[in-house]
């Protein structure tokens, strides 16, 4: 007895020993939000009495990848395997499945039509006499859906007693479009490159896309565009096809399509006829015979992206046929597989003298109606591009007989690329709760993209992706919390960008409040902060020409006027903005009647779109009582400060959480708060040049000349297609 | 007490389980040979009395990263922390480092004054009357290597008693060539981009390039040239000086020092002058002033590297000077530093009639003796480009008082890219090993490189990197062998490359027998293998244009006659080859006579250098007795056959590793299988289309039209500079 005493004493101590061994991985940040680490010992007693067993099948792939993914996940939450069962045998089971897929389920009779393809249900329920909780979807996708949101609620420290949760996604379509080329550059990108090996694929299928699916699946992404909106025609050759179908096979188990950009003009360019025009019967049949040679490949193929007639792409009007007719054709060939086309709006021409603002406009508005009812016409957030901030796009209200889907950009292509902390929740939210008074008050752009303002069933949200080859995928740990927050958003575009910042934080470090609260605190100030330090006041575009970084108010190399700038800013000796009133461009009569009367009135017009809508004089009296110069200087100067206070509270949070992942954030927030103190200074040193104003008292002068900033130059900015 | 005891079975059960938890992180090659896996058993059993403290220094930073490198391997491998000790107290201790940080080393009296500055022993001895192990330098640097030693002792299973081990390197400068652009691009590179994110240094510093030290540090190597030899302006600049520095920082106590790839005509691209005519005094001084800033930044900055009048590169000949004029302008200006230049041999022009294999000797050849001391002149192993065989560079031997450095090539850009296994250990051991009998019978191509047939001091050889940011930093976890091979060579040119393939195989993967000996048989018979698939019998350079991507033997495309392969191979209605004997172009007399007249002489060739050397008709008789077309298709076709044997081989090794690393490598070799093949059908149907020769009996016919070979195109081929 004393010998096995001492025995079992010398064991624990040896498996002791060996956990106590380094581990061999460091934090990188390739998990992502699906990190499932061991939590901490009090929170997992109070789940010991509700994870008891696992009951789920393995019968379909989706049914199997959910297992998996419950498997896991609780393993590593709980420290230890998750017995499986075939029956409830004990409290605390956890039921996965479908009516369809599961008897204890269908015995459960619960309502699960009314789930939608996608949607599930959570409940705590009593089975042969014990306490088990059941995760239930009409279709093995919902159930899949319902055990990452299960799996969440441990992540976050969530109560499991009293579970009464149903969801369903009020958008249909919600996807990610990668910029990527298929030379592996991605398009304003800052992640690295492509995360398509296309040159190993078909063969090799890297386990990192499976891991791209767990991710979008988690937070219920449900498609893929694969390639750049700038496509070429090599995508649809065979051997390409081949590669996507691959893909497509790795992504179906997770209820992820597939869709490409196309180009316009590829009957042409790998079809070998002389024309791509839309009328040409045997363009059309090139198109029909190429959607059927896709399908016969990829059944569940989504559909195709196009960027047409715009910054250089071929489209329809190349041929004078209009965006309808061009979009309409390519939906002809889709049809008769269940595929959709996603026609861009995003559309201006050098030539066309107007408001660049205003030209989606007036192109795509009279268009309303004249769409085929698989085509959606998808819409960027505001009507320049991406800008830190921009008004709502005013298409979004003004189709009502067509589906538009929101284009949010999660790559920070204008937000400071990788090593800036921007949160774009705010961002996101505050486009889909702004308020287009189509229908009236509460008429709200989330409306209009789910489809319950003008009553459309096809639905859809983009978001142009972030992801590349980097370890941590996104190129810093805070970007991927704008991966995160576009698939909660695009799920429920109703959901506050605040919770969901919350949800990310407790996922991706950890639950401790002391962490939580600042972190998520300074991720909700640091949207506000960015257009201070680069664009406020309803200023945009004054970054670096062509590669979009840094400050460059004063450039006027690019070739188009529109691309200047001084296009935008419009600064002279009197005042600042760009008279987009009726007096100016009358963009503002693009709103419905009530907004076109606020935003033409520079008083009514909020401040924030104060330049965006008007010329104003320096002098300008604020509704703070200072001027519009002192105000210039004061959103510049906090936004830099800001970030100053960003930096301050990440350095009290050290500790909290790994030394890898701590060091690179405050590494990037020292970049960040470097770059923000000289957009501040750059900028205020142009406008002075202009205003010819002094600096309000108290603020401290540009640390440079305006001809140092203005001296500077960047080769080999990431993200910019130079290469 | 009972009690007790159930306490202590729960705490046994509760620690099993958290062992037995999925690992979070799958095995991904991240690791390369320094994995650190815990010992077998019987193993660890064995090691127990050698290892229970560690005496060693952190008063340095490489004492830190040497202590903390031992810390880390013998956690791993042992499973539990080792504990510092400041002096013996027990059997087992290991003590390391120099008699000058040591007192206890000082002590031991040991010989390490011979040692050099890399040089290290390990050895038993008794202290305090405790049995120990001591790792000793003469300086940190080499007590570091040391470490490294014996740490690879640990994970191949070599017993730790009656250690009596000295070494010192037989070469001094150990270094990397990086074809790395700053756009992130890597030339030839087949595992993603460049690893050195040029766009967030000096600012971020990844974790990863101290593993890439860690890695490099523990073969041997000791500099690394950051930039392609085609190079740009850009890295001499200031901005980039800085983050050049970052890196020399990160590599400084790995004793890595950093070089650099230099621009002939920088002082007019950046400098601003208007020539770079090394005679005008303005760029001599330039060049001080540049390497003068160099080396306040970076005070053990390595040296230039140069590819000069080469491929469209700048150079001396521009304004009508020689490669030693060029050269030594730019060692005079490192000379005060203690830097060096290296200055590339491969120099051929398309002006030039004379064949191409003879070019770089006709050059340099006499300049022999005009170069300064500082200067090596960096030769590649053969005279064209690192095809899959060549016969050793003619110069090796050739420039007795000038240091020549060899130039291996890492990266697979001949040889399949990233995902054929071709293990080059026994490519370089060839060249290496052969005989240029320059001073007699014996004077082997690694006494020229390691300066003992011509007693030189400064010696160097160098490889082309092949890695990049891939997870497993090669692209495949084979090819993580041919960088560990070469660091390994450059250490000891005269190691047998199987025992190197040993080694790595039992660091890498496992030490069961059962796995290690198939597995080092397959690599070391895959150079040959590819030999065969692609240019057997002294063929080469017959892959496809500008990619150099699959068969094209019948590639005219390209712009230059001596990029073409028809150049190479010359076949026609009589026979195969290129007649370089004194009938033809008489590069046999670039060899030592013994060896120019057998190579003269199509009988006394070797057989594997036949058509390198001799026009031979295609009924020629082999010395098998077989017909060379005969024969050549027999060789393909073994090829091929080779690729089927691995695969099966791996096949069966299934189940002794990982299964991430087993399928991928399983994947890849069915993709070599494929691509072997193809070389073997499209190079047969190609040659037989010109020998008009029938195949011999029972050999299988091409599976497609040599057409359909001809046909087949490829865009985006990686490593190939068309971004």
């Amino acid at each position: 007895m004393n010998t096995f005493l001492r025995c079992l004493i010398a064991l624990v101590l040896m498996l002791a020993m060996m956990l106590n061994t380094t581990p061999v991985h460091a934090e990188d940040g390739y998990d992502l939000w699906l990190r499932y680490r061991l939590l901490a010992p009090e929170q997992a007693g109070l789940y010991r009495g509700h994870l008891s067993q696992l009951v789920a099948g393995s019968g379909t792939p989706t049914q199997a990848v959910t297992r998996g993914e419950l498997q896991r996940g609780l393993a590593g939450l709980l420290g230890h395997e998750m017995p499986l069962s075939d029956t409830v045998t004990r409290d605390g089971a956890i039921i996965v499945g479908t009516p369809k897929s599961s008897a204890l389920i269908e015995h459960l009779s619960l309502n699960t039509q009314d789930l939608g393809n996608e949607g599930y249900l959570i409940r705590n329920v009593v089975v042969n006499g014990h306490t088990a909780t059941v995760i239930a979807g009409r279709e093995d996708i919902g159930a899949m859906y319902g055990a990452f949101h299960f799996l969440r609620l441990l992540q976050t420290g969530q109560p499991l007693d009293h579970l009464d949760l149903r969801e369903s996604p009020h958008v249909k379509l919600r996807l990610l479009n990668h910029w990527d080329y298929l030379n592996g550059q991605v398009e304003r990108g800052y992640a690295g490159t492509s995360i398509w090996d296309w040159w190993k694929l078909p063969d090799w299928r890297a386990p990192r896309y499976t891991d791209y699916a767990r991710a979008n699946a988690s937070i219920g992404i449900n498609g893929t565009v694969l390639n750049n909106v700038n496509a070429g025609a090599t995508i649809l050759t065979p051997e390409y096809l081949q590669k996507v179908a691959a893909l497509a096979d790795v992504f179906r188990p997770y209820g992820i399509r597939v869709y490409l950009s196309i180009r316009f003009s590829a009957p042409v360019e790998i079809g070998g006829l002389k024309t791509a025009d839309l009328l040409d019967p045997q363009v059309q049949a090139w198109w029909r015979a190429k959607a059927d040679e896709i399908y016969k490949r990829i059944p569940d193929f989504g559909g195709f992206l196009v960027k047409a007639n715009s910054e250089g792409q071929p489209g329809p009007e190349d041929y004078h046929r209009t965006h309808a007719e061009g979009a309409n054709m390519l939906a002809d060939a889709l049809a008769p597989h269940g595929g959709v086309v996603m026609w861009r709006a995003f559309v201006y021409s050098q030539a066309n003298p107007d408001d660049r603002a205003k030209q989606a406009y007036t192109e795509f508005k009279p268009l309303d109606g004249r769409f085929r009812a698989n085509v959606l016409v998808q819409v960027k957030n505001g009507p320049v591009d991406f800008q830190p901030r921009e008004p709502f796009h005013p298409l979004f209200g003004a189709m009502p007989k067509t589906p538009l889907m929101m284009e949010f950009e999660i790559t920070k292509e204008y937000l400071g690329f990788a090593t800036h902390l921007v949160y774009l929740g705010p961002l996101y939210e505050e486009v889909l709760s702004a308020d287009t008074m189509a229908h009236g008050k509460g008429s709200t752009v989330a409306k209009v993209i789910d489809g319950s303002l003008d009553d459309h069933t096809l639905t859809g949200m983009a978001g142009v992706a972030n992801i590349g080859t980097d370890r941590n995928w996104c190129g810093s740990d805070f970007n991927q919390a704008n991966w995160y927050v576009f698939g909660r958003l695009a799920w429920n575009p109703s959901l506050s960008s605040r919770a969901i910042a919350e949800e990310w934080v407790r996922m991706t470090f950890t639950n401790n409040e002391a962490f939580v609260k600042p972190v998520v605190d300074m991720m909700m100030g640091s949207r506000e902060a960015a257009v201070d330090y680069m664009t406020p006041l309803g200023l945009l575009h004054l970054m670096g020409p062509g590669h979009h970084y840094g400050p460059a108010p004063w450039d006027a190399s690019e070739s188009r006027a529109d691309w200047r700038p001084v296009y935008y800013h419009r600064a002279d000796h009197q005042g600042i903005g760009f008279d987009r009133s009726r007096a100016g461009s009358d963009a503002v009569d693009q709103y419905a009647p009530l907004l076109a009367v606020q935003f033409n009135d520079v008083k009514q017009t909020p401040e924030q779109f104060l330049l965006y809508f008007h010329h104003v004089p320096w002098d300008y009296r604020m509704r703070s009582g200072n001027t519009l110069w002192y105000e210039l200087v004061a959103h510049y100067t906090r936004g830099a400060d800001d970030v100053k206070r960003m930096l301050e509270t990440w350095r009290h949070l050290d500790g909290y959480i790994d030394k890898e992942r701590y060091n690179q954030v405050a590494t990037f927030l020292a970049i960040q708060e470097k770059e923000a103190q000289w957009w501040r200074d750059a900028c205020i040193a142009y406008f002075q040049s202009i205003s010819g104003l002094p600096l309000p008292p108290g603020y401290v002068p540009p640390q440079h000349s305006l001809q140092y900033y203005q001296s500077l130059s960047f080769p080999y900015v990431p993200g910019f297609s130079s290469w």
